[in-house]
């Protein structure tokens, strides 16, 4: 199983209202409330692809409560650890015409003894059948960074790969312990490492210990970088639609290619062969992320993907390639 | 005690970000959640005074129990109806510049049992030992304003006087049922009545069976309409501040007033003396009113009054016309 930690979840609210305008009071004609944290979008779209996973979840309070509802209503699997602050809720406000606002709560504060329990129980779930460990989102308000390298340290003592896409300085700490992956966003990337552009942001968390970095830059497609090159892939074209989630789909594209083991290529002649426990991100692992990637984007909510098109967009990018159709990729059976 | 309907409570959250902007990601800076709705404001401004209130309230899933809880912090008796929709949350944006943007969800849909659950609760507790029925917000998504005709008719069967602030269908249907008090804002009078002016708004009301039709008009004070007259006073003149809740202030400031019987002169020479379960709405009240409401406007959030302001304005307000200081009023040692 693919264990998913959301360092801070969220109740995802989205507010349909007619027009948006600072500054006046809004009658909100639609709204729609679900488990959110970008943990819990990959673990939706892995689980809408049937790839199990295990969501590792702080909750606490009323939100807290609500969203461990609603992952049951969804039939995810979670193990959840009560904190004592209130989970938070981010609320995005949409209409037809503007782009959407988005409020972010900070999260609640979260205690050290509560983080040993999460810690904890992290150690528990890596001691049974976790085949990938996966940290994903921000920490919450005033949050030890640090936190993050314990799970990355606990997950390689155990043999067990990891992939975190924490921005700031959980970033660094999870490169600093050795992280399978790093997977930020181009501009989390340069943020973090204060680098002037991406290559040199990459190596700065290479030289860190990250194992590979893989930097998602939205249209412009996705790249893996090692200490010895770079392995690039473009975005699939001519898709548009809703950009959020489109990383965490990314993230899940990932994860499936890497479980089911690629028969591509080596990325680059000096790459070396990955040992079991060093997933090597080829392209074929790349352009699955392009694909769960843009096949998010035809979905008007984070965390959902448009599983059909997950196939046509590997097929056609297949087909392109060798001009011949792919058999169904094992994802779709697992 | 007063029995405050509130026929659809909020969690109403209020969120502080830098600077407000539309289609942009805006980081939350302070969040304040508390139990909202205005029945629920009156409710606690008149716990500010010692008045004790019983809430009744339909409350359902998440929001709902984090509303119960909220209440229970905060000393305020309720007495909750189950209903299976979630009860809505408002979000109120606020920053230093711009005016605050107030995104007000519908709504949960109550059933028609529901609802009867509710109309039997609030009998149930007309039986025992409530002086004065208040109905007050917004009825939820859907819902017929009929309910707050069986309300307002099952308190007047017992000889319970009642006060309704509710607006459009629901201030019609009170008023049809011979709600003692109609107690709409300027706006909303003219919005429910279709009248052009407030004078032939509130005649409306009247002629259709309301006792007595309080308006209040922001910066612009109070007034009380009778078929034969009316009655009015200033706001208190150099409060600022915010203005959210001051009506359900000056609400509960009426109540007061009402409660502890005035000894005021009659407002005009045409009115009739009122029997017991008529209150009679005199200038006294009407100031009482407009102390409570100035005295919300001086705290940043809804639901509460500055108590020192409200007997500084009565004091004020005495002083001036009658040169005297008067004791303090009843309602403080309530």
């Amino acid at each position: 199983v693919i264990l998913i930690v959301t360092p801070n979840p969220a109740v995802d609210v989205t507010y349909r209202v007619a027009r948006q305008r600072v500054g006046t009071t809004q009658r909100v004609l639609d709204v729609a409330r679900r488990p959110g944290g970008k943990g819990l979008n990959v673990g939706r779209v892995l689980d809408a692809v049937g790839i199990p996973s295990r969501a590792v979840l702080p909750l606490g309070a009323a939100a807290g409560r609500w969203i461990a509802d609603g992952l049951d209503a969804l039939g995810l699997a979670h193990v959840d650890i009560a904190v004592t602050g209130e989970t938070r809720t981010t609320v995005t406000v949409v209409d037809d015409v503007e782009h959407p606002t988005m409020f972010g709560e900070p999260g609640p504060e979260v205690t050290t003894d509560e983080w040993i329990a999460v810690t904890d129980v992290i150690g528990q779930q890596l001691d049974g059948d976790v085949e990938f460990l996966v940290v994903s989102g921000s920490l919450p308000h005033r949050a030890d960074p640090g936190v993050v390298a314990d799970w990355v340290a606990a997950a390689r003592m155990r043999g067990v790969p990891s992939l975190v896409d924490c921005p700031g300085g959980a970033l660094l700490a999870a490169a600093d312990a050795g992280a399978t992956i790093c997977k930020p966003n181009r501009d989390e990337l340069l943020e973090a490492t204060g680098a002037d552009d991406e290559r040199s942001g990459a190596l700065q968390l290479l030289d860190r210990g990250a194992g590979t970095v893989v930097v998602s830059r939205g249209a412009d497609g996705l790249a893996a970088h090692t200490r010895t090159g770079v392995t690039e892939v473009r975005a699939v074209p001519g898709v548009s639609g809703n950009p959020t989630g489109a990383g965490d789909a990314a993230t899940a594209g990932l994860l499936a290619a890497l479980l089911r083991g690629s028969a591509d290529g080596p990325t680059s002649p000096t790459t070396p062969t990955p040992t079991p426990s060093t997933p090597r991100v080829d392209h074929a692992a790349l352009r699955s992320a392009a694909a769960f990637g843009a096949a998010a984007v035809l979905r008007p909510v984070a965390g959902e993907v448009d599983v059909d098109a997950v196939r046509r967009f590997l097929a056609d990018d297949d087909g392109a390639r060798s001009g011949t159709r792919p058999s169904d990729p094992t994802w779709s059976h697992a």
